[in-house]
């Protein structure tokens, strides 16, 4: 058990040592460790070795540890022997990046970090990883040397997990965490990879959408094709995709793929009561990305729209002639990434095959349809009166002295779900990420204050979990 | 006049000369005279100067002629001064060829020519412009250089102008035709830029369809997205292009745009019937190309479906992350390009103008679409009885032993319309490219039949329009 009264020097000595915090993110921000990249694999390998060395430094027991892919650390910190035995929690964080691309857009190179002002005055740290995770992640660490250096010691046994592929579906992570299951025990996981509910306004996130990412390619004729000779004769699968694809929607913003919704329940009224009261407008939340209508289901709340109900995207597409000018070619194929996200009751596996038969179900008899899964993870539903929750938002409300909303979040973390099932761990997800971020896009940001207040937040999180009852 | 009797002579001599006139053809092929792309304007340079020098040793008066783009070719030669007047015949063709993307589809390097064994055992040429339209312009130039050199002339007084802006849409070429229209009179025109009927069937093309290539793209939010932030309730521009291109075409392939068929007639019956008779099948036109069903108009024969009625192709489609993997990106913005090719009676202006009255009516209010016209041209439609046909036709028929059809060509010759309107000449489109040619794909190539008799086919037909009734 921690000593409440040595809280306030850990949070004094984060507000004395935020410029060192901030240069040692900077330090791991600088290191282009894109984990979708073969390129980049020694980067990653970098980003592993530098945070293993410097979380070493707080005097855990921390290894860079090989796995089939890009490396993961495990560093340990636990009371030796004496005293009664204290929580032990699992800390889950990762140091891959998304690509860059298109790095024409950035204002400045990606992985060049900078202090620099928001057009609305706040300051924030732009590069590549500020927020995801790197950012995130630097929050946790930052407290922890607070503590350690204040107190010489953690209130609380934990272990640090950092993994370098979480960008592109944790496919070797998820075998290390089966294979080293015991080392990993723990009495639950903290993840900071979320966001807050607004600038000033913490946030707990008890659900998270899954995902299912399918590429699909559409193929016709056996080669490239001249449309002046063989126009309107021929199959063109740029219209076969546009088609198909079209008519994912319908009018009303529905989806169309027969049993899409099956098993969706809607909100507990108590909880879409409390939602309606957050009053989430377009104005506050597509003005700032340049729109101003809902796009997803007409008879839903656009808070609904992003968190709850299962949605569609089309992520990417390609096919023919995409260079400057024009050429007159009906291509061979042409292909699209199509994502979906998904809400607690629907089965992934049932999704893919939905779509795949939809598309199916709707290819000419001379086209054929090629499928790719590049995810299939289901949404996460946390238990909202898990115990170490209460703690938690205690803690985060007393340093934003705003109350902290448990909130569900429409991105998907598949790692929640392998802990639960691997390790057998319920997850608290808090993070400080804001909807302005640009994560995944060119100019991520981080804001300072996010940034700050977000270290200050683990101090105090990590002495409430100490004094939570078990 | 010719003398009749030289003809054999010629003829003999295009045999014996092969050869050469294959290897003069790779001289011109190695030349990498893409015009699209500005890093090659020094080679499109070189493949005029080298013509221009090639054709004048023939002893033609020919000069490199600058334009506000890639340079022409004008050569002439006339009888002086002595006999009867001959008539002068205006010969067209273009040594600028298509880019040569995805140049990993291609079996050897584009610019390397080679003749080698097609499947069936056709000896064929293969490299970029092997047949479009440096293998066809060949043919005709070869011929000149036989006559020339069995007779020491040409049975008529001819003009060559040779083009390199054709493949990006002659801008700069119809500007020159104006500036030079006294110097370009002639009674009419050959050009050597269309198909036979089949391997053994020669053609000449009274009707070609118009082209309308219209530039789409649709935005929506100011920046790319994450999906899992904004999934739901930010509008994607890719899920707008496929719903919009998705409704292009009905379920029995008619083209949904209002007023796309306005003006369009119906073949007159006799001509219906003498194209029935051609029978064209799927299992002909379509097999080669590994399909099987015709995608157009259901109540519509294929022929007509490929050659007199109008269509609509996407040639090209690009929005968001198209690399390897998976990211999930809501982006910005999504492009299409999209093309129309148009018959008689169909005013390009007004379908360019429907199709984004189209496209605009169905743009959601978050959403703006912008539009870039690459091509504006009408159809062409011969006179089936000019005085220069029948002499052709007779010379064609004689050389393959096979009577000459008179067709109508799915593509667009926009050049044929120019000559109409600014030098008020008609053309006669003779070429002998086949189906299975691959222009504009990898691995074009022309048949080394095509090349041969093309040549000996030239040679007849200058004898015949020598002594046709004018």
């Amino acid at each position: 058990m921690s000593n409440p009264s040595q809280l306030q020097p850990v949070l004094d000595r984060i507000d004395a040592d935020f410029d060192n915090s901030l240069a040692r993110l900077f330090t791991l921000l600088r290191i282009k460790s894109i984990s979708a990249d073969p390129a980049f694999a020694e980067d990653c390998r970098k980003a592993a070795d530098h945070l293993a060395r410097d979380i070493a430094t707080l005097g855990f027991e921390a290894s860079v540890r090989p796995t089939a892919g890009h490396p993961a650390i495990v560093a340990k910190s636990s009371a030796k022997g004496n005293g009664a035995p204290r929580p032990h929690v699992l800390f889950y964080g990762h140091y891959d990046v998304q690509p860059v691309d298109p790095l024409n857009l950035w204002h400045r190179p990606p992985f060049e970090p900078i202090v620099t002002d928001h057009a609305d005055g706040r300051k924030i740290i732009v590069a590549r990883g500020a927020e995801d995770d790197k950012g995130q992640l630097m929050t946790f660490v930052e407290a922890c040397r607070a503590w350690k250096s204040v107190t010489g010691s953690l209130p609380l046994d934990l272990t640090i997990l950092i993994e370098g592929e979480e960008e592109i579906g944790s496919k070797n992570f998820v075998p290390f965490l089966e294979a080293n299951k015991q080392e990993l025990k723990a009495d639950f996981a903290l993840v900071c990879d979320t966001g807050m509910w607004d600038p000033n306004t913490p946030a707990i996130t008890t659900s998270l959408r899954g995902l299912v990412y399918e590429e699909v390619k559409i193929k016709a004729a056996n080669r490239d094709l001249h449309s002046g000779v063989f126009g309107g004769g021929a199959q063109n699968p740029i219209r076969v995709l546009t088609r198909i694809l079209g008519g994912i929607f319908d009018d009303n913003g529905h989806i169309t793929i027969p049993g899409f919704y099956d098993g969706v329940k809607d909100l507990p009224p108590d909880i879409l009561a409390q939602w309606k009261k957050l009053n989430l407008t377009a104005d506050t939340f597509l003005k700032p990305i340049g729109l101003s209508i809902p796009a997803g289901e007409k008879d839903r709340l656009l808070i609904e729209q992003i968190s709850s109900r299962p949605t569609c995207d089309v992520n990417g597409i390609v096919g023919g002639y995409t260079g400057e000018g024009s050429k007159t070619v009906i291509p061979a194929e042409a292909s699209a990434k199509v994502s979906f996200r998904l809400v607690e009751g629907q089965d992934p596996v049932k999704i893919r095959n939905a779509f795949r038969a939809y598309v199916t179900a709707r290819l000419p008899g001379d086209c054929k349809a090629e499928f790719l899964d590049h995810s299939n993870a289901p949404a996460i539903a946390l238990d909202w009166n898990m115990k170490p929750l209460a703690a938690a938002k205690r803690a985060l409300t007393d340093e934003w002295g705003k109350e902290a909303l448990l909130i569900g979040s429409g991105a998907s973390i598949p790692i929640v779900a392998d802990f639960k099932k691997t390790l057998g761990l319920d997850t608290v997800l808090i993070g400080f990420g804001l909807d302005d971020d640009n994560i995944h896009s060119p100019n991520e940001k981080y804001d300072l204050k996010s940034f700050h207040k977000g270290i200050r937040s683990w101090a105090r999180i990590l002495a409430a979990l100490a004094e939570a009852p078990r």
